[in-house]
């Protein structure tokens, strides 16, 4: 590729340790091998240029959207790149960078550069370990400190705010990774809900998928709980489901694929008969997004 | 246009009453005039078909990427659409979900189908502006619970975190609109700042830029304050724009283009010299998103 384009997201955060707003305004960086990056941002966002720990050379924009593709066209002269090969993020880029920087360069190719941006990320130095330890502790004690305060009859929105609240003051930043999944009964099955204002029944499975954030990096956990008694075969399910965690944990080491792990512990669910209820992958990356 | 595509966010959630995570995995509703509505989606978000509060036509997907081709060809060809023009929203719409659309309905145009959808959402009936204003009380009652705390010496950080918490302590739900922007001094002159480490100090000017979220409708509210006595400049300055603020609103009725408003500000400020200042449009729509 001869260049890569970002827009605010984690890979611009990573490659510039700015905060950009993802709004109705394009803003975006375009990184090549040997020229000072470009960045065309709005007039009103020009302040945050100087905090770039690089140098980078600045096109803004006014208000009026008729200029902005002007700006764009200045970048891509700018660096030569008409023609070019520019490496995009699909899962971040929006149609709107995505047609700016298009109109800027109109015979360019645009390859998915997701797999060269991520391997930067991948690997985690001991400051980002640190950071990803600390956003882990600050989830786990906000939680515990949630569970004394869940009864019967407290709702799902109820016990999410509480969450955040108590991720907050222990110290998560206050942009927290995601809203927190409190689910409980018929909910809980599935993977993604949000929550509602059904209460806590006995009987019910409640799980709870939150996380933190600490210096940029975040975590992300799930429990589940069995509110009261439960159902006989929640019990066994939850047996099954230890020991397919178990299964997978005895497999993981370095140098081992991803996919080994997650055959490890489908094999002890799918022996079980529950393997077509595991719709899912087993686990996932982490680092400055929930999935990494 | 002979359909629209929508991909998680606002507008999906006004057509559908739910929640869907923007993720690694596209999920997209198609929807015609006389056709029932097409959701591609993941295998594991299918429970939230039968959340839809109209028939839907759910086509799911696999974890394999192998796989999601499939799903869009089957969804385009569900609705005969290719060769047809297929409406977006460039500012939610990413490369992930085109790149899959338009691989199912490779001869489709994509026109922008912004001004449409959000013309609908434009208009907000009585329970909308009901939340709204919901939206913006929880968001005053949280400030002025924070008010009585703000000292030197306090971070922007720390400020921001105990907005958070009270904004979900006044009932804002536990998905905030955005994350706080608290700046002080130098950092006040930036309209998009990051909360910092830095300290408030005597002298400084302290931007608050908040909201709540009620009901799936919003609040977006800003308030300067000067921390101690503040230069004689600064008083200036808030003249300036209290009047500007006045001149806006003097302007404002039904029927009234936003132009005129921004312009009556406007004038204000640029004829007491600080139009070069004045970067950004004057206010914003607001609902369901901060900047509609």
């Amino acid at each position: 590729m001869d260049a890569v384009i970002l827009n605010p997201g984690p890979t611009l955060k990573y490659l510039s340790g700015l905060n950009f707003h993802l709004m109705e305004r394009p803003v975006v960086l375009f990184v090549t091998a040997d020229q000072d990056p470009v960045l065309v941002l709005p007039e009103l966002e020009r302040p945050k240029v100087d905090l770039f720990p690089y140098k980078v050379q600045a096109i803004s924009y006014g208000e009026n959207p008729s200029e902005w593709d002007d700006a764009f066209r200045k970048a891509a002269q700018a660096l030569g790149l008409d023609g070019k090969r520019i490496g995009v993020e699909p899962r971040q880029l929006r149609l709107l960078e995505y047609s700016y920087v298009k109109s800027g360069a109109p015979e360019a190719d645009f390859p998915d550069a997701s797999n060269v941006l991520s391997e930067l990320r991948l690997k985690k130095d001991q400051a980002e370990v640190e950071a990803m330890r600390k956003a882990v502790k600050i989830a786990q004690d906000a939680l515990e400190a949630v569970i004394p305060q869940i009864q019967i009859g407290m709702t799902e929105h109820e016990l999410s705010s509480e969450l955040v609240m108590q991720l907050l003051k222990h110290g998560s930043e206050s942009e927290i990774p995601f809203a927190p999944i409190v689910s409980a009964g018929p909910n809980s099955a599935n993977p993604h809900a949000s929550p509602t204002e059904r209460k806590l029944q006995a009987g019910d499975l409640l799980v709870v998928d939150w996380g933190a954030a600490y210096d940029g990096y975040i975590s992300d956990l799930t429990r589940t709980f069995a509110v009261g008694e439960v159902d006989e075969e929640y019990k066994k399910i939850h047996q099954i489901v230890q020991d397919a965690n178990a299964a997978g944990r005895a497999v993981a080491k370095p140098g081992i694929p991803c996919a080994d792990v997650d055959k490890a512990a489908r094999d002890v669910i799918e022996k079980a008969g529950y393997g077509k209820y595991f719709t899912h992958r087993t686990g996932l990356g982490i680092g400055m997004e929930g999935h990494e």
